[in-house]
């Protein structure tokens, strides 16, 4: 038996090599031993600058981020309902479970829609979404993911928002995973709403999701909203009227994303956050290649954020032993959600860095000679 | 000028005086300083944990405490749109700015419903209510607020609940601001289900809402919901499957509020939380009606949960002078909410003892001399 080293965060908990909830700064973490009047000017000041600097990471220009309380699928179910009108069509780009994720939501809001499906290892092409758009013309939106944690595929969001921009319809992101560290500029790529997380690469702590909104087609959305708590149009006049939100905020959540948005500019913003993660991915990749694994992604296709490796057929290989064995060195992983292949996800955000990608490395070396498994390769 | 005495909490931070977000313990915001993995084993004993104390407040028997995500007015949309079905008719009863709320949220989801006002310091009359539901047969649920934080008025949740029973209807309860200190027993009190919150009468922090629901029913209401994100049908089975959540939760408000409910129970549950509080209103109103104010509601109508108080009339009183001294002073009221009348609001709920309450009438004593205000009666 070997020894076992175990890997902690500066709190002593385990790492999360997850697609989040994520391991978070211990700073990030203790600005939440206060409390907060949410109606307190010293809270609105707060929140109004957190959103202001969150907007100005998409380049700001007539952007707004409007909070959204919950969870990042409700921030997503928020965008389509206040977003898609009534009698709108929402065309739903589709690889892999948050494309099928807002297929449910559409259906529970009552928005006509219609879905580009293609495998979780293959991006939309953009002349079959140009097509698609160019034979119905009663789509009026479409949505996209642009980070799919489903296999880790990121997508081709600026050629799918030339195509939506070509065809003169209206495009929806769903940023969760990518936000803060995969390069977007409205400028450049248009949209009309981008879904975030507080969590994910801004590296909060979740709880508030967040829309990156066209200030200009928001103001048009009033009344659009299938439901009450999650109606954007009416949450941004509230804020903007005083400050204030409708419905109590998480405070303590806010003031973790104030400092977590702090700690994200002093690491260089978009850019210096994307090479720590780069950097951590390409250590991760190798290495596991190295023991012999395969990722279900070729490079080219493979977003910083979270990797799908190829479950191993070595009939010594468990994956509940090898999540227990790893989870007990202080390292969670991830089991896959794939359909296309039997996998497991090791992401590499959050508050990680290469020691800890090396650390999460030999503890897989470890836990393989363990279970007598010579090599992690998949067939 | 008189000194200037500062009261702080554990953490430095002004004492809320408010109806939430409220004072925390610090030791209930420390438990938010560790990362944890959502579908981890670890959490999931935790939350598990922490819902099945929840239930138990209110009795248990054939209960179930559903998060939800967001905050209390989520999980009052999402009780209403789970539970009301598509084809329900909604009977609300208004006193205050939670009624009015109520309306909102059926309105948005389309459901079918009429009111029964009463005046904000007026409860509902049983027989009235008896009399609405003898002359409509198509109304199906009653939905009821138990403490109206607009006013601070209990209302006669036992009494409604008797009338809505005997008529064979369901009946919903918004308990947000009584849950854990107002005792309630599903025993003898008949719902279908209670709204509360994570934050309030818990004294958690803000993030979480919380239904009660019985569970017999709960199971009937699949694909009512008008919002994926507000099915607490869906969230049920969900976290019933495999203790999970369908939509990452907010980790580390449930941390805390997993120590907050330890702490509740430590002062000795339901009744101990609310002899504190119920000391720390007669305090509060004692000593202010010594310096002359007036309460909006007689005491009989009164939760020991916010205090409504009349403004002053002497042409000296500025509420925001009054605000902004206070709080320079440590202590953080609320604007009013009436209608009614010019008011301000002081809450007793929260990490607050008798010291904390004694502190306050010092303050606002300061303050009105240092406004040469003589006394704070209304008229």
């Amino acid at each position: 038996m070997m020894s076992t080293k175990t890997c902690r965060s500066e709190t002593g908990d385990p790492l999360l090599l997850t697609p989040g909830p994520l391991t978070t700064s211990k700073s990030v973490k203790q600005a939440m031993v206060h409390d907060w009047g949410s109606r307190d000017p010293a809270f609105i000041e707060l929140n109004r600058k957190v959103l202001v600097d969150i907007a100005a990471l998409a380049g700001g220009d007539g952007l707004v981020a409007v909070p959204m309380q919950g969870s990042g699928t409700f921030a997503v179910e928020a965008m389509i309902g206040t977003f898609v009108p009534r009698d709108g069509k929402l065309l739903i780009l589709i690889n892999g479970a948050y494309g099928d994720r807002a297929v449910k939501i559409a259906t529970r809001a009552g928005r006509a829609h219609v879905t580009l499906v293609t495998s979780e290892d293959t991006p939309p092409a953009p002349a079959e979404l140009a097509k698609q758009l160019t034979d119905d013309p009663e789509i009026t939106h479409v949505f996209a993911v642009h980070c799919e944690t489903t296999s880790g595929i990121l997508n081709p969001i600026a050629d799918i928002a030339d195509v939506v921009a070509k065809s003169g319809r209206r495009l929806l992101i769903d940023s969760m995973s990518a936000f803060g560290a995969v390069p977007i500029d409205a400028a450049t790529v248009q949209f009309d709403a981008l879904a975030a997380s507080s969590n994910k690469c801004l590296e909060g702590v979740p709880g508030l999701g967040l829309v990156l909104c066209k200030e200009t087609v928001l103001r048009d959305c009033g009344g659009n909203a299938h439901a009450l708590s999650l109606d954007l149009a009416d949450q941004f006049l509230a804020l903007e009227k005083n400050g204030q939100y409708r419905f109590t905020p998480p405070t303590h959540v806010i003031a973790a994303l104030s400092q977590a948005v702090a700690e994200h500019a002093e690491e260089g913003g978009v850019e210096g956050r994307h090479a720590r993660y780069r950097a951590n991915c390409d250590l991760l990749v190798e290495g596991m290649r190295e023991m012999g694994f395969e990722t279900l992604l070729p490079d080219d296709l493979q977003a910083p954020i979270i990797i799908t490796f190829k479950m191993p057929r070595d009939p010594n290989f468990s994956f509940t032993t090898f999540y227990d064995a790893l989870a007990a060195r202080g390292f969670l992983i991830y089991p896959g959600k794939l359909t296309v292949a039997e996998s497991f996800r090791i992401g590499c955000i959050g508050r990680l860095d290469h020691h800890d990608m090396a650390g999460a490395l030999e503890a897989v070396r470890d836990v393989m000679a363990d279970m007598h498994v010579t090599s992690g390769v998949a067939a």
